[in-house]
């Protein structure tokens, strides 16, 4: 057999673009328009001292104690109950392969984060996708054992696992807690992640239910709502013996992940709380008039929760991807995903005022 | 099933001790004693700036473009045969993910790295140890079908895989290129990698062999010779067609791994050849003056081209597990490591000149 016949062949997933002329503006990849915490640029400076940078020629603290103890404060919890890493993506994929390789299949929604179902065919995870309601509701009656959750599991076979995101991608929409505490509270016998990627602009966190629940993992980032794509990194919330057992793996395999920049700059976010809050509201409100202004127009969309907004375009006057290109023409950049149920769609983030008001102003032009 | 009884158990790796009291010589986990390039702390107050922190919003560039830039340009091959990630136990976990898992067993030394059986085990990657030398040598006829090959593998089955470091770890020992390409050429139907993580320190790099091979891969880090283990660098050097494989798989799972600092910081230590030179150049120096001190005590050692030396002392006079705990009293951190074969040496980093007559000063009082 040649060298190439023994390789792994993947198909790489295509992100939204990226585009190298500033004059785009760029709605489609759920970034914060605005710049992280001032605390970040000023933590920056001072890893350019002669001491600290210096520091780089060490290896990184692996356990990230600031960061994390930053992170347990903010949040209430112990430091013990804290997972950090290189982004959600890494959290979440060394939490698959944690809590989800026992042979049993994993339970997530049809329509969600793409990289779920990657995650469990890497790891050669069975996975179950449960269909979301006709308007994209998570349904908590399909994952209740004393609900529909037998119909959706092979005959003979319990749950695996079960992970979803509140508020979910890309529809946007979020269940309240209490209606995600019944999913967790009736499967106490497998591990739940709730996603929270998008918990900030305006869902409820069931962050505090991680002192309730011992198989409950709670997994943020701060790609978004602290405005940090650029410097990776996510974290995890969950009960001291689950976070223990998701450390010893990530630490069987890789003790270190997370550089010392990060580790600096994400605890320097984490500890400025006020502007945290006065970004988060300012997209909040910035989405709720780019909602009103959608509805005006004629489109229809979930009710979303998060920095972006899931939109169709006013069925009889033009399709999601026609909209898309012509938005395109004018230098603006929105998701729109060819896959079933979904390409009628299209995914807005939500940047600052004067884009929306421009996204507004060009989808009048196009409409008209 | 309970869930716990679902969770994947893992046993955590240990790392060297990484004390907080600052009066140790920390000579036990192969860091550089020098500071990054002056352009490292450059490149951090630049970043610091109001427009360069604030790009922090924004996901990284998932190519790294301008770090796989700088390294084609360093060492003459196109970008297109570059592949960086967060550390090279990221790039060479990556690799194993791609290249080995063909069901074919893979071949290393049975003294080497100690991740290469753990990502196996991990991926499922059936595996042989290969028995290194008396001497702790890689007798490399026992790589060549011609030779001893066939004799490592189970009846019926072809290598799916080859990789060793040069210099190997831990001990210290290298082989020349015209060996390791002996190797490479005899196994033409696998990937072979040569993980360079400590070639820099005086061994014979095959980098420029990835012209000719398109089977090899070659593998370094910015954790040694460049004195960045705290900014988390590694990189791969291959074939394109190598290369676009390793992408296609890490792209298909996870597409930001690196944070925008350190695409920076790690572009600027590269720019800074002249320094990268001094301080390797610094290191052998001092590396030869220790060698000749533990000779004089009565030490053995292979003849190391890393930035450590695997050291054994005086049989009569102490074993190596003594030595290290008789160190440590004196505040000085050596590696030791509990395992057959080689639990009667010492690894020993290269520090400064001042730290290394600290640590001759100390063996001469506990052998006294």
């Amino acid at each position: 057999m040649s060298w190439e016949e023994k390789v792994r062949k993947a198909d790489p997933y295509v992100a939204g673009e990226q585009p190298k002329d500033p004059t785009f503006i760029k709605l489609n990849t759920n970034e914060c328009p605005y710049p992280p915490a001032p605390g970040v640029s000023r933590a920056l400076a001072r890893l350019a001292g002669e001491r600290e940078y210096a520091r780089n020629r060490l290896y990184p603290d692996m356990d990230a104690a600031k960061l994390v103890d930053a992170l347990a404060a903010k949040y209430g919890v112990e430091p013990e109950q804290i997972f950090v890493g290189v982004g959600s993506d890494d959290v979440l994929a060394m939490s698959f392969l944690t809590f989800f390789t026992n042979g049993s299949p994993v339970l997530f929604p049809d329509i969600t984060y793409s990289f779920y179902d990657v995650w469990a065919s890497l790891f050669r995870i069975p996975y179950v996708k449960v269909p979301l309601s006709e308007d994209f509701a998570i349904d908590p009656e399909d994952y209740l054992p004393s609900g529909q959750l037998s119909s959706f599991l092979p005959a003979g076979t319990e749950a695996g696992g079960i992970i979803f995101p509140n508020p979910n991608a890309p529809t946007g929409l979020a269940m309240p807690a209490d209606q995600v505490e019944r999913i967790i509270e009736a499967n106490r016998d497998c591990v739940v992640i709730v996603d929270e990627a998008y918990v900030d602009f305006g869902a409820d966190s069931v962050l505090p239910l991680t002192q309730k629940y011992d198989n409950l993992l709670v997994v943020q980032t701060f790609s978004k709502s602290r405005a940090m794509a650029g410097a990776r990194i996510g974290f995890a919330v969950g009960s001291r013996k689950l976070i223990q057992y998701l450390k010893n793996v990530k630490f069987s395999f890789n003790s270190y992940t997370m550089n010392m920049e990060a580790i600096e700059i994400g605890t320097a976010a984490v500890e400025d709380d006020a502007y945290f809050r006065k970004i988060t509201a300012r997209i909040i409100r910035t989405r709720e008039n780019f909602k009103r202004e959608l509805r005006a127009m004629g489109f229809t969309f979930p009710d979303s929760r998060t920095n972006f907004v899931f939109a169709k375009p006013p069925a009889d006057r033009m399709s999601a991807r026609e909209m898309f290109g012509r938005l395109r023409g004018k230098h603006i950049l929105v998701r729109y995903f060819d896959k079933p149920r979904i390409d009628g769609y299209l995914r807005i983030t939500i940047g600052t005022d004067e884009q929306m008001d421009a996204v507004v102003q060009a989808m009048k032009e196009i409409l008209a």
